[in-house]
Formats: C-alpha cells, sequence, structure tokens
C-alpha cells in the first residue's frame, strides 16, 4: 500500500500510544483464545500482535529472547531439560538450542495458531519448531505444569501481559507449581513487565517469588517496541545465585544483545527499582 | 480541556511515532533559535519541546539528567570546576551541585527563552540557577568554549539532537576545543543518541573523541521519552578510565536512577552497540 497511510496504534497508557506504518495487514484471526494479527511494519519488519498488542517485531524480537534464555541458561551450571510456558512466536525455543547441553525443550502453548502464523509469517524467528530436541505440547500451561514434577532444570515462562490468557502466569498458585516441576537445583525466569509504567507487576512477581525461593534476581533488558522500553524479567533459583557465577564459565553464544559482560549488567537496577521491590 | 482530546504527535521515524495526551498548551514562541513550546501532558506531567521534539517531561527528566551528570562527575576524583553547554532546562546544574568539591558550575546555553520558561514552568527541575555556584552565561557554546583553556575538570555537552543549532556540538573540531577547555586531568560527556535508531551518530562521535583522548567510554540509560528508550552518552577522558574507579569511592548521592553499581552497570553495552563501535 502506498498511497494510503495505513497505521497500527497501540495504547501504551491512557495519555500516552504508539503508532507503527504499515505496509499491510497480512492475516487476523479469532483464535479460540484471542485474536491474532500478523502485520508488516515499515520500520520494525513483519510483527505479531496478540488482542491488539505488539508481541514481536522483526527488528527487536531479538532483545527479548534472548535475555529471556541465555540469563537463565548460562545462570544454570548444567540445563539439559527446559520448559517453555508460552513462547509461541519461537525465538525462545530458538535460543535455548544454542546450549548443547540442553537435550530437550518442551514448549508448552496454549493457542495454536500463534505457533502456524509465526511459522508461516516470521519463519526467521519460528525456524525451529521440528528441530528434533524440541516437543512442541498444545495445553495449557496452567494445567501442564500440575502433571510435572522435578523434571526440569530450567523453566521459562514467556507471556504476553497479565490480561488475557496470561493472567494466572503471574500468580503465586503457579509459581508454586513450576517449583514443583523443577529439579532441586533448578532455576525458572518469568517476564515481569515495565518497571516504569508497570511496577506493581513487577513488585508482586517478586514478593510471591521470593515466599517460594531462597533466590530471586530481577534483571532488565531495553525493548524498544514495549511500553517505556525499560522491560523487567525475574529470575528465581532453588541454589544457583546468578551473580555468584563465575565469569570464565559464561561464552559468547551467536546473540545480537546477550554477550558474558551483560549477563551480570542486566541484574544492575535503577534507584526507583530497587527501591520500589526492596 | 476535557471534552477535546488534544494529542502531541512526535515522528520518531518516518514509520514511527508517539503521542501524548494534553491537558493544555501552556506557552509557545519563536525564539531566535528555535521553536520553543511547554505542554501539560496526561501522563508524563508538564515537558519542553524544541523544533517539535520532546527534550524533558517532568515524569523522567531525572533519568537523562542523572545520568549525564553523576558518572563523570564520580569518575573524577575532585571535580571543582564544571562546565555545561546546553542544558537549558538546569537538570543537569542542578546534579552537579549535589557534589561538595564543586565550586563553580559554569552553564553555557545559547537560547535565553530555554532557562526562562523552564525556570516558569518546570520549577523543580530548573531549581539551582540562583544557586551562587552557579553561573550562567547566555552565548553559544561553540564560541564560548574557544575562550577558555585548561580551565574545567568535567565538561558536560547536555545539547539537543544534531539538527537545529545543535548540529556543530557533534563534530570533531568542537571536541578538540573541549579538549583544551579540559585541565589534564579532565573529562567530558556528551549525550550521544539512541544506538537504536541512530547508531551512525554514536560511531561518529566515538571515532571522534578517540582521535582527540586515550580514554573513550560509551554509556547507556533508558529513557522511556526518548526514541526507542535506549540512550547513549559517551565519557572522553584525559587521564581516568572510570571503569578503573574503585568502588569504594563512589556514594549515594539523592538520586532516583543513579546508584553506584549503575556507574559500571551503564558501561556494559548490548553486543549489537559493541560490534557497531569497535
Amino acid at each position: 500500500m502506498k498511497a494510503t497511510q495505513l497505521w497500527f496504534t497501540e495504547d501504551q497508557t491512557p495519555g500516552y500510544k504508539v503508532q507503527w506504518r504499515l505496509r499491510e495487514v497480512l492475516h487476523t484471526e479469532q483464535t479460540p483464545f484471542q485474536e491474532l494479527a500478523i502485520v508488516d511494519t515499515y520500520d520494525f519488519g513483519k510483527a505479531l500482535l496478540l488482542d491488539g498488542i505488539i508481541q514481536v517485531t522483526e527488528k527487536d524480537h531479538f532483545i527479548y529472547n534472548e535475555m529471556i534464555t541465555h540469563i537463565p541458561l548460562s545462570a544454570h551450571p548444567n540445563p539439559r531439560r527446559v520448559l517453555i510456558i508460552g513462547g509461541g512466536d519461537g525465538g525462545a525455543l530458538r535460543e535455548c538450542l544454542k546450549y548443547e547441553t540442553v537435550e530437550r525443550v518442551d514448549m508448552v502453548e496454549i493457542d495454536e495458531q500463534v505457533v502456524a502464523n509465526c511459522e508461516k509469517y516470521l519463519p526467521e524467528i519460528a525456524s525451529e519448531f521440528r528441530n528434533p530436541r524440541a516437543r512442541l505440547i498444545f495445553e495449557d500451561g496452567l494445567k501442564y505444569i500440575k502433571t510435572v514434577q522435578g523434571e526440569y532444570d530450567v523453566v521459562i515462562v514467556d507471556s504476553s501481559d497479565p490480561v488475557g490468557p496470561a493472567v494466572q502466569l503471574f500468580e503465586r498458585p503457579f509459581y508454586e507449581d513450576v517449583a514443583r516441576a523443577l529439579k532441586d537445583d533448578g532455576l525458572m525466569v518469568c517476564q515481569s513487565e515495565s518497571p516504569f509504567f508497570n511496577i506493581d507487576v513487577l513488585r508482586k512477581v517478586v514478593t510471591a517469588l521470593r515466599d517460594l525461593f531462597p533466590v530471586v534476581r530481577p534483571y532488565l533488558a531495553v525493548i524498544p517496541t514495549y511500553p517505556s522500553g525499560l522491560w523487567s524479567f525475574t529470575l528465581a533459583s532453588k541454589k544457583v545465585d546468578p551473580l555468584a557465577v563465575p565469569r570464565e564459565r559464561l561464552k559468547a553464544r551467536d546473540t545480537q544483545y546477550y554477550n558474558p559482560d551483560m549477563f551480570y549488567g542486566a541484574f544492575v537496577l535503577p534507584e526507583m527499582v530497587k527501591r520500589a521491590i526492596e
């Protein structure tokens, strides 16, 4: 589309919105779980939207997907079995498979249509669904996690925002189930929203996890297409403290954002974030 | 204004724009140098715009102003004389005066109307123009810097984007003048734009400074109202390497973003930024 200007708008707060100019809306559908769209933006490449919110773009997906994966997988001394809850775009899965110790990644995605459409429209991100070390399970992560015990080294909770299908993934009963699904030296990570716009979400997640895990460490990355750019993840661990991981154990991993220095740098919190979760 | 929706739009790239809902446009004027506006936004408080670009908002100004000030002033072992070029909102000046060693801050701002309007509309940020340790000079920083030699411990180049009056502040001849204005153990810092949208600016600044200073260290902060959120500064030093500053010399300084851990954390660069400036 050239003559007609087509813009996608995301209301990030009631008084603050972001707009992307589109070449084309490639696909829309109402799945059993959410409204799904694939759009082609001028400046960020193709993007997946769920319920009108940008989830992933070709231009900056690597930041989120590397940071939700390489921090926990580099923190764990020997990650062999990994569970991803959500992660339907396939980016976290792709990063997990860069670890030669990883024998199998189970990915539990509630919405099969997310996987199907990412494979079709975002093949560079969704590149590893057919990898023999990957096992896709189309099921509600909340239900699946109750069926496993002491099975995983690392659990990655790669969810959308705490509205719609992902609400309970931000609540304590779910984290109890994750703790049970982990081995005795296991660790989990979840995305915990923008500390700039939604510090309450981060505070709630950290508080709930501190009741269940001896080591809880929030960390940050800058993701331009997410509200405010400042994005948080929270790592919770039964044994290993990521800040005690020796530098010489960390490797370069064919990444564009993550690197061994960032492994430590990401845990440095701005003063207002540090104070808010004390 | 309630019934009428009033929105301010900033085109951050040709296909990506950000909009803030406004309560009111408080002031507009054409100064001899630029178009100046003060607006009252719903979600970021009052804001200063120059030539249609958001410079500073009440909600997140502290991030930029702390990071352009506390990193260089904490890196220098004994900052006594500081020069700010630009900085008309007064935020960097306010932060400089938190250092008890600082005897005088000279602030050279080309546009007196920026200072006058910030003092009127953003008094919490522009709070120290009348401090006895502050000296305001309304002059072109490019001209002023040629008149001084070996005078400053720290020079802070707090400029707007490299369009309009600030273009030459991103070029080598100016940096040569800054080097001359610094004492033998002095250091400078400048804002060097978004590495996500404008990596060429950062690359050019770093390259020019590496020709003139033995130590050049870019660092980052997350500033939600600036394009992409990811913002760079570049520190260039004649002697001190900030990464060699001992932890015990760093103090807490009544800040909301900066803290002693952030002093080191800010220098950790994402892999794509690191590679781009190699």
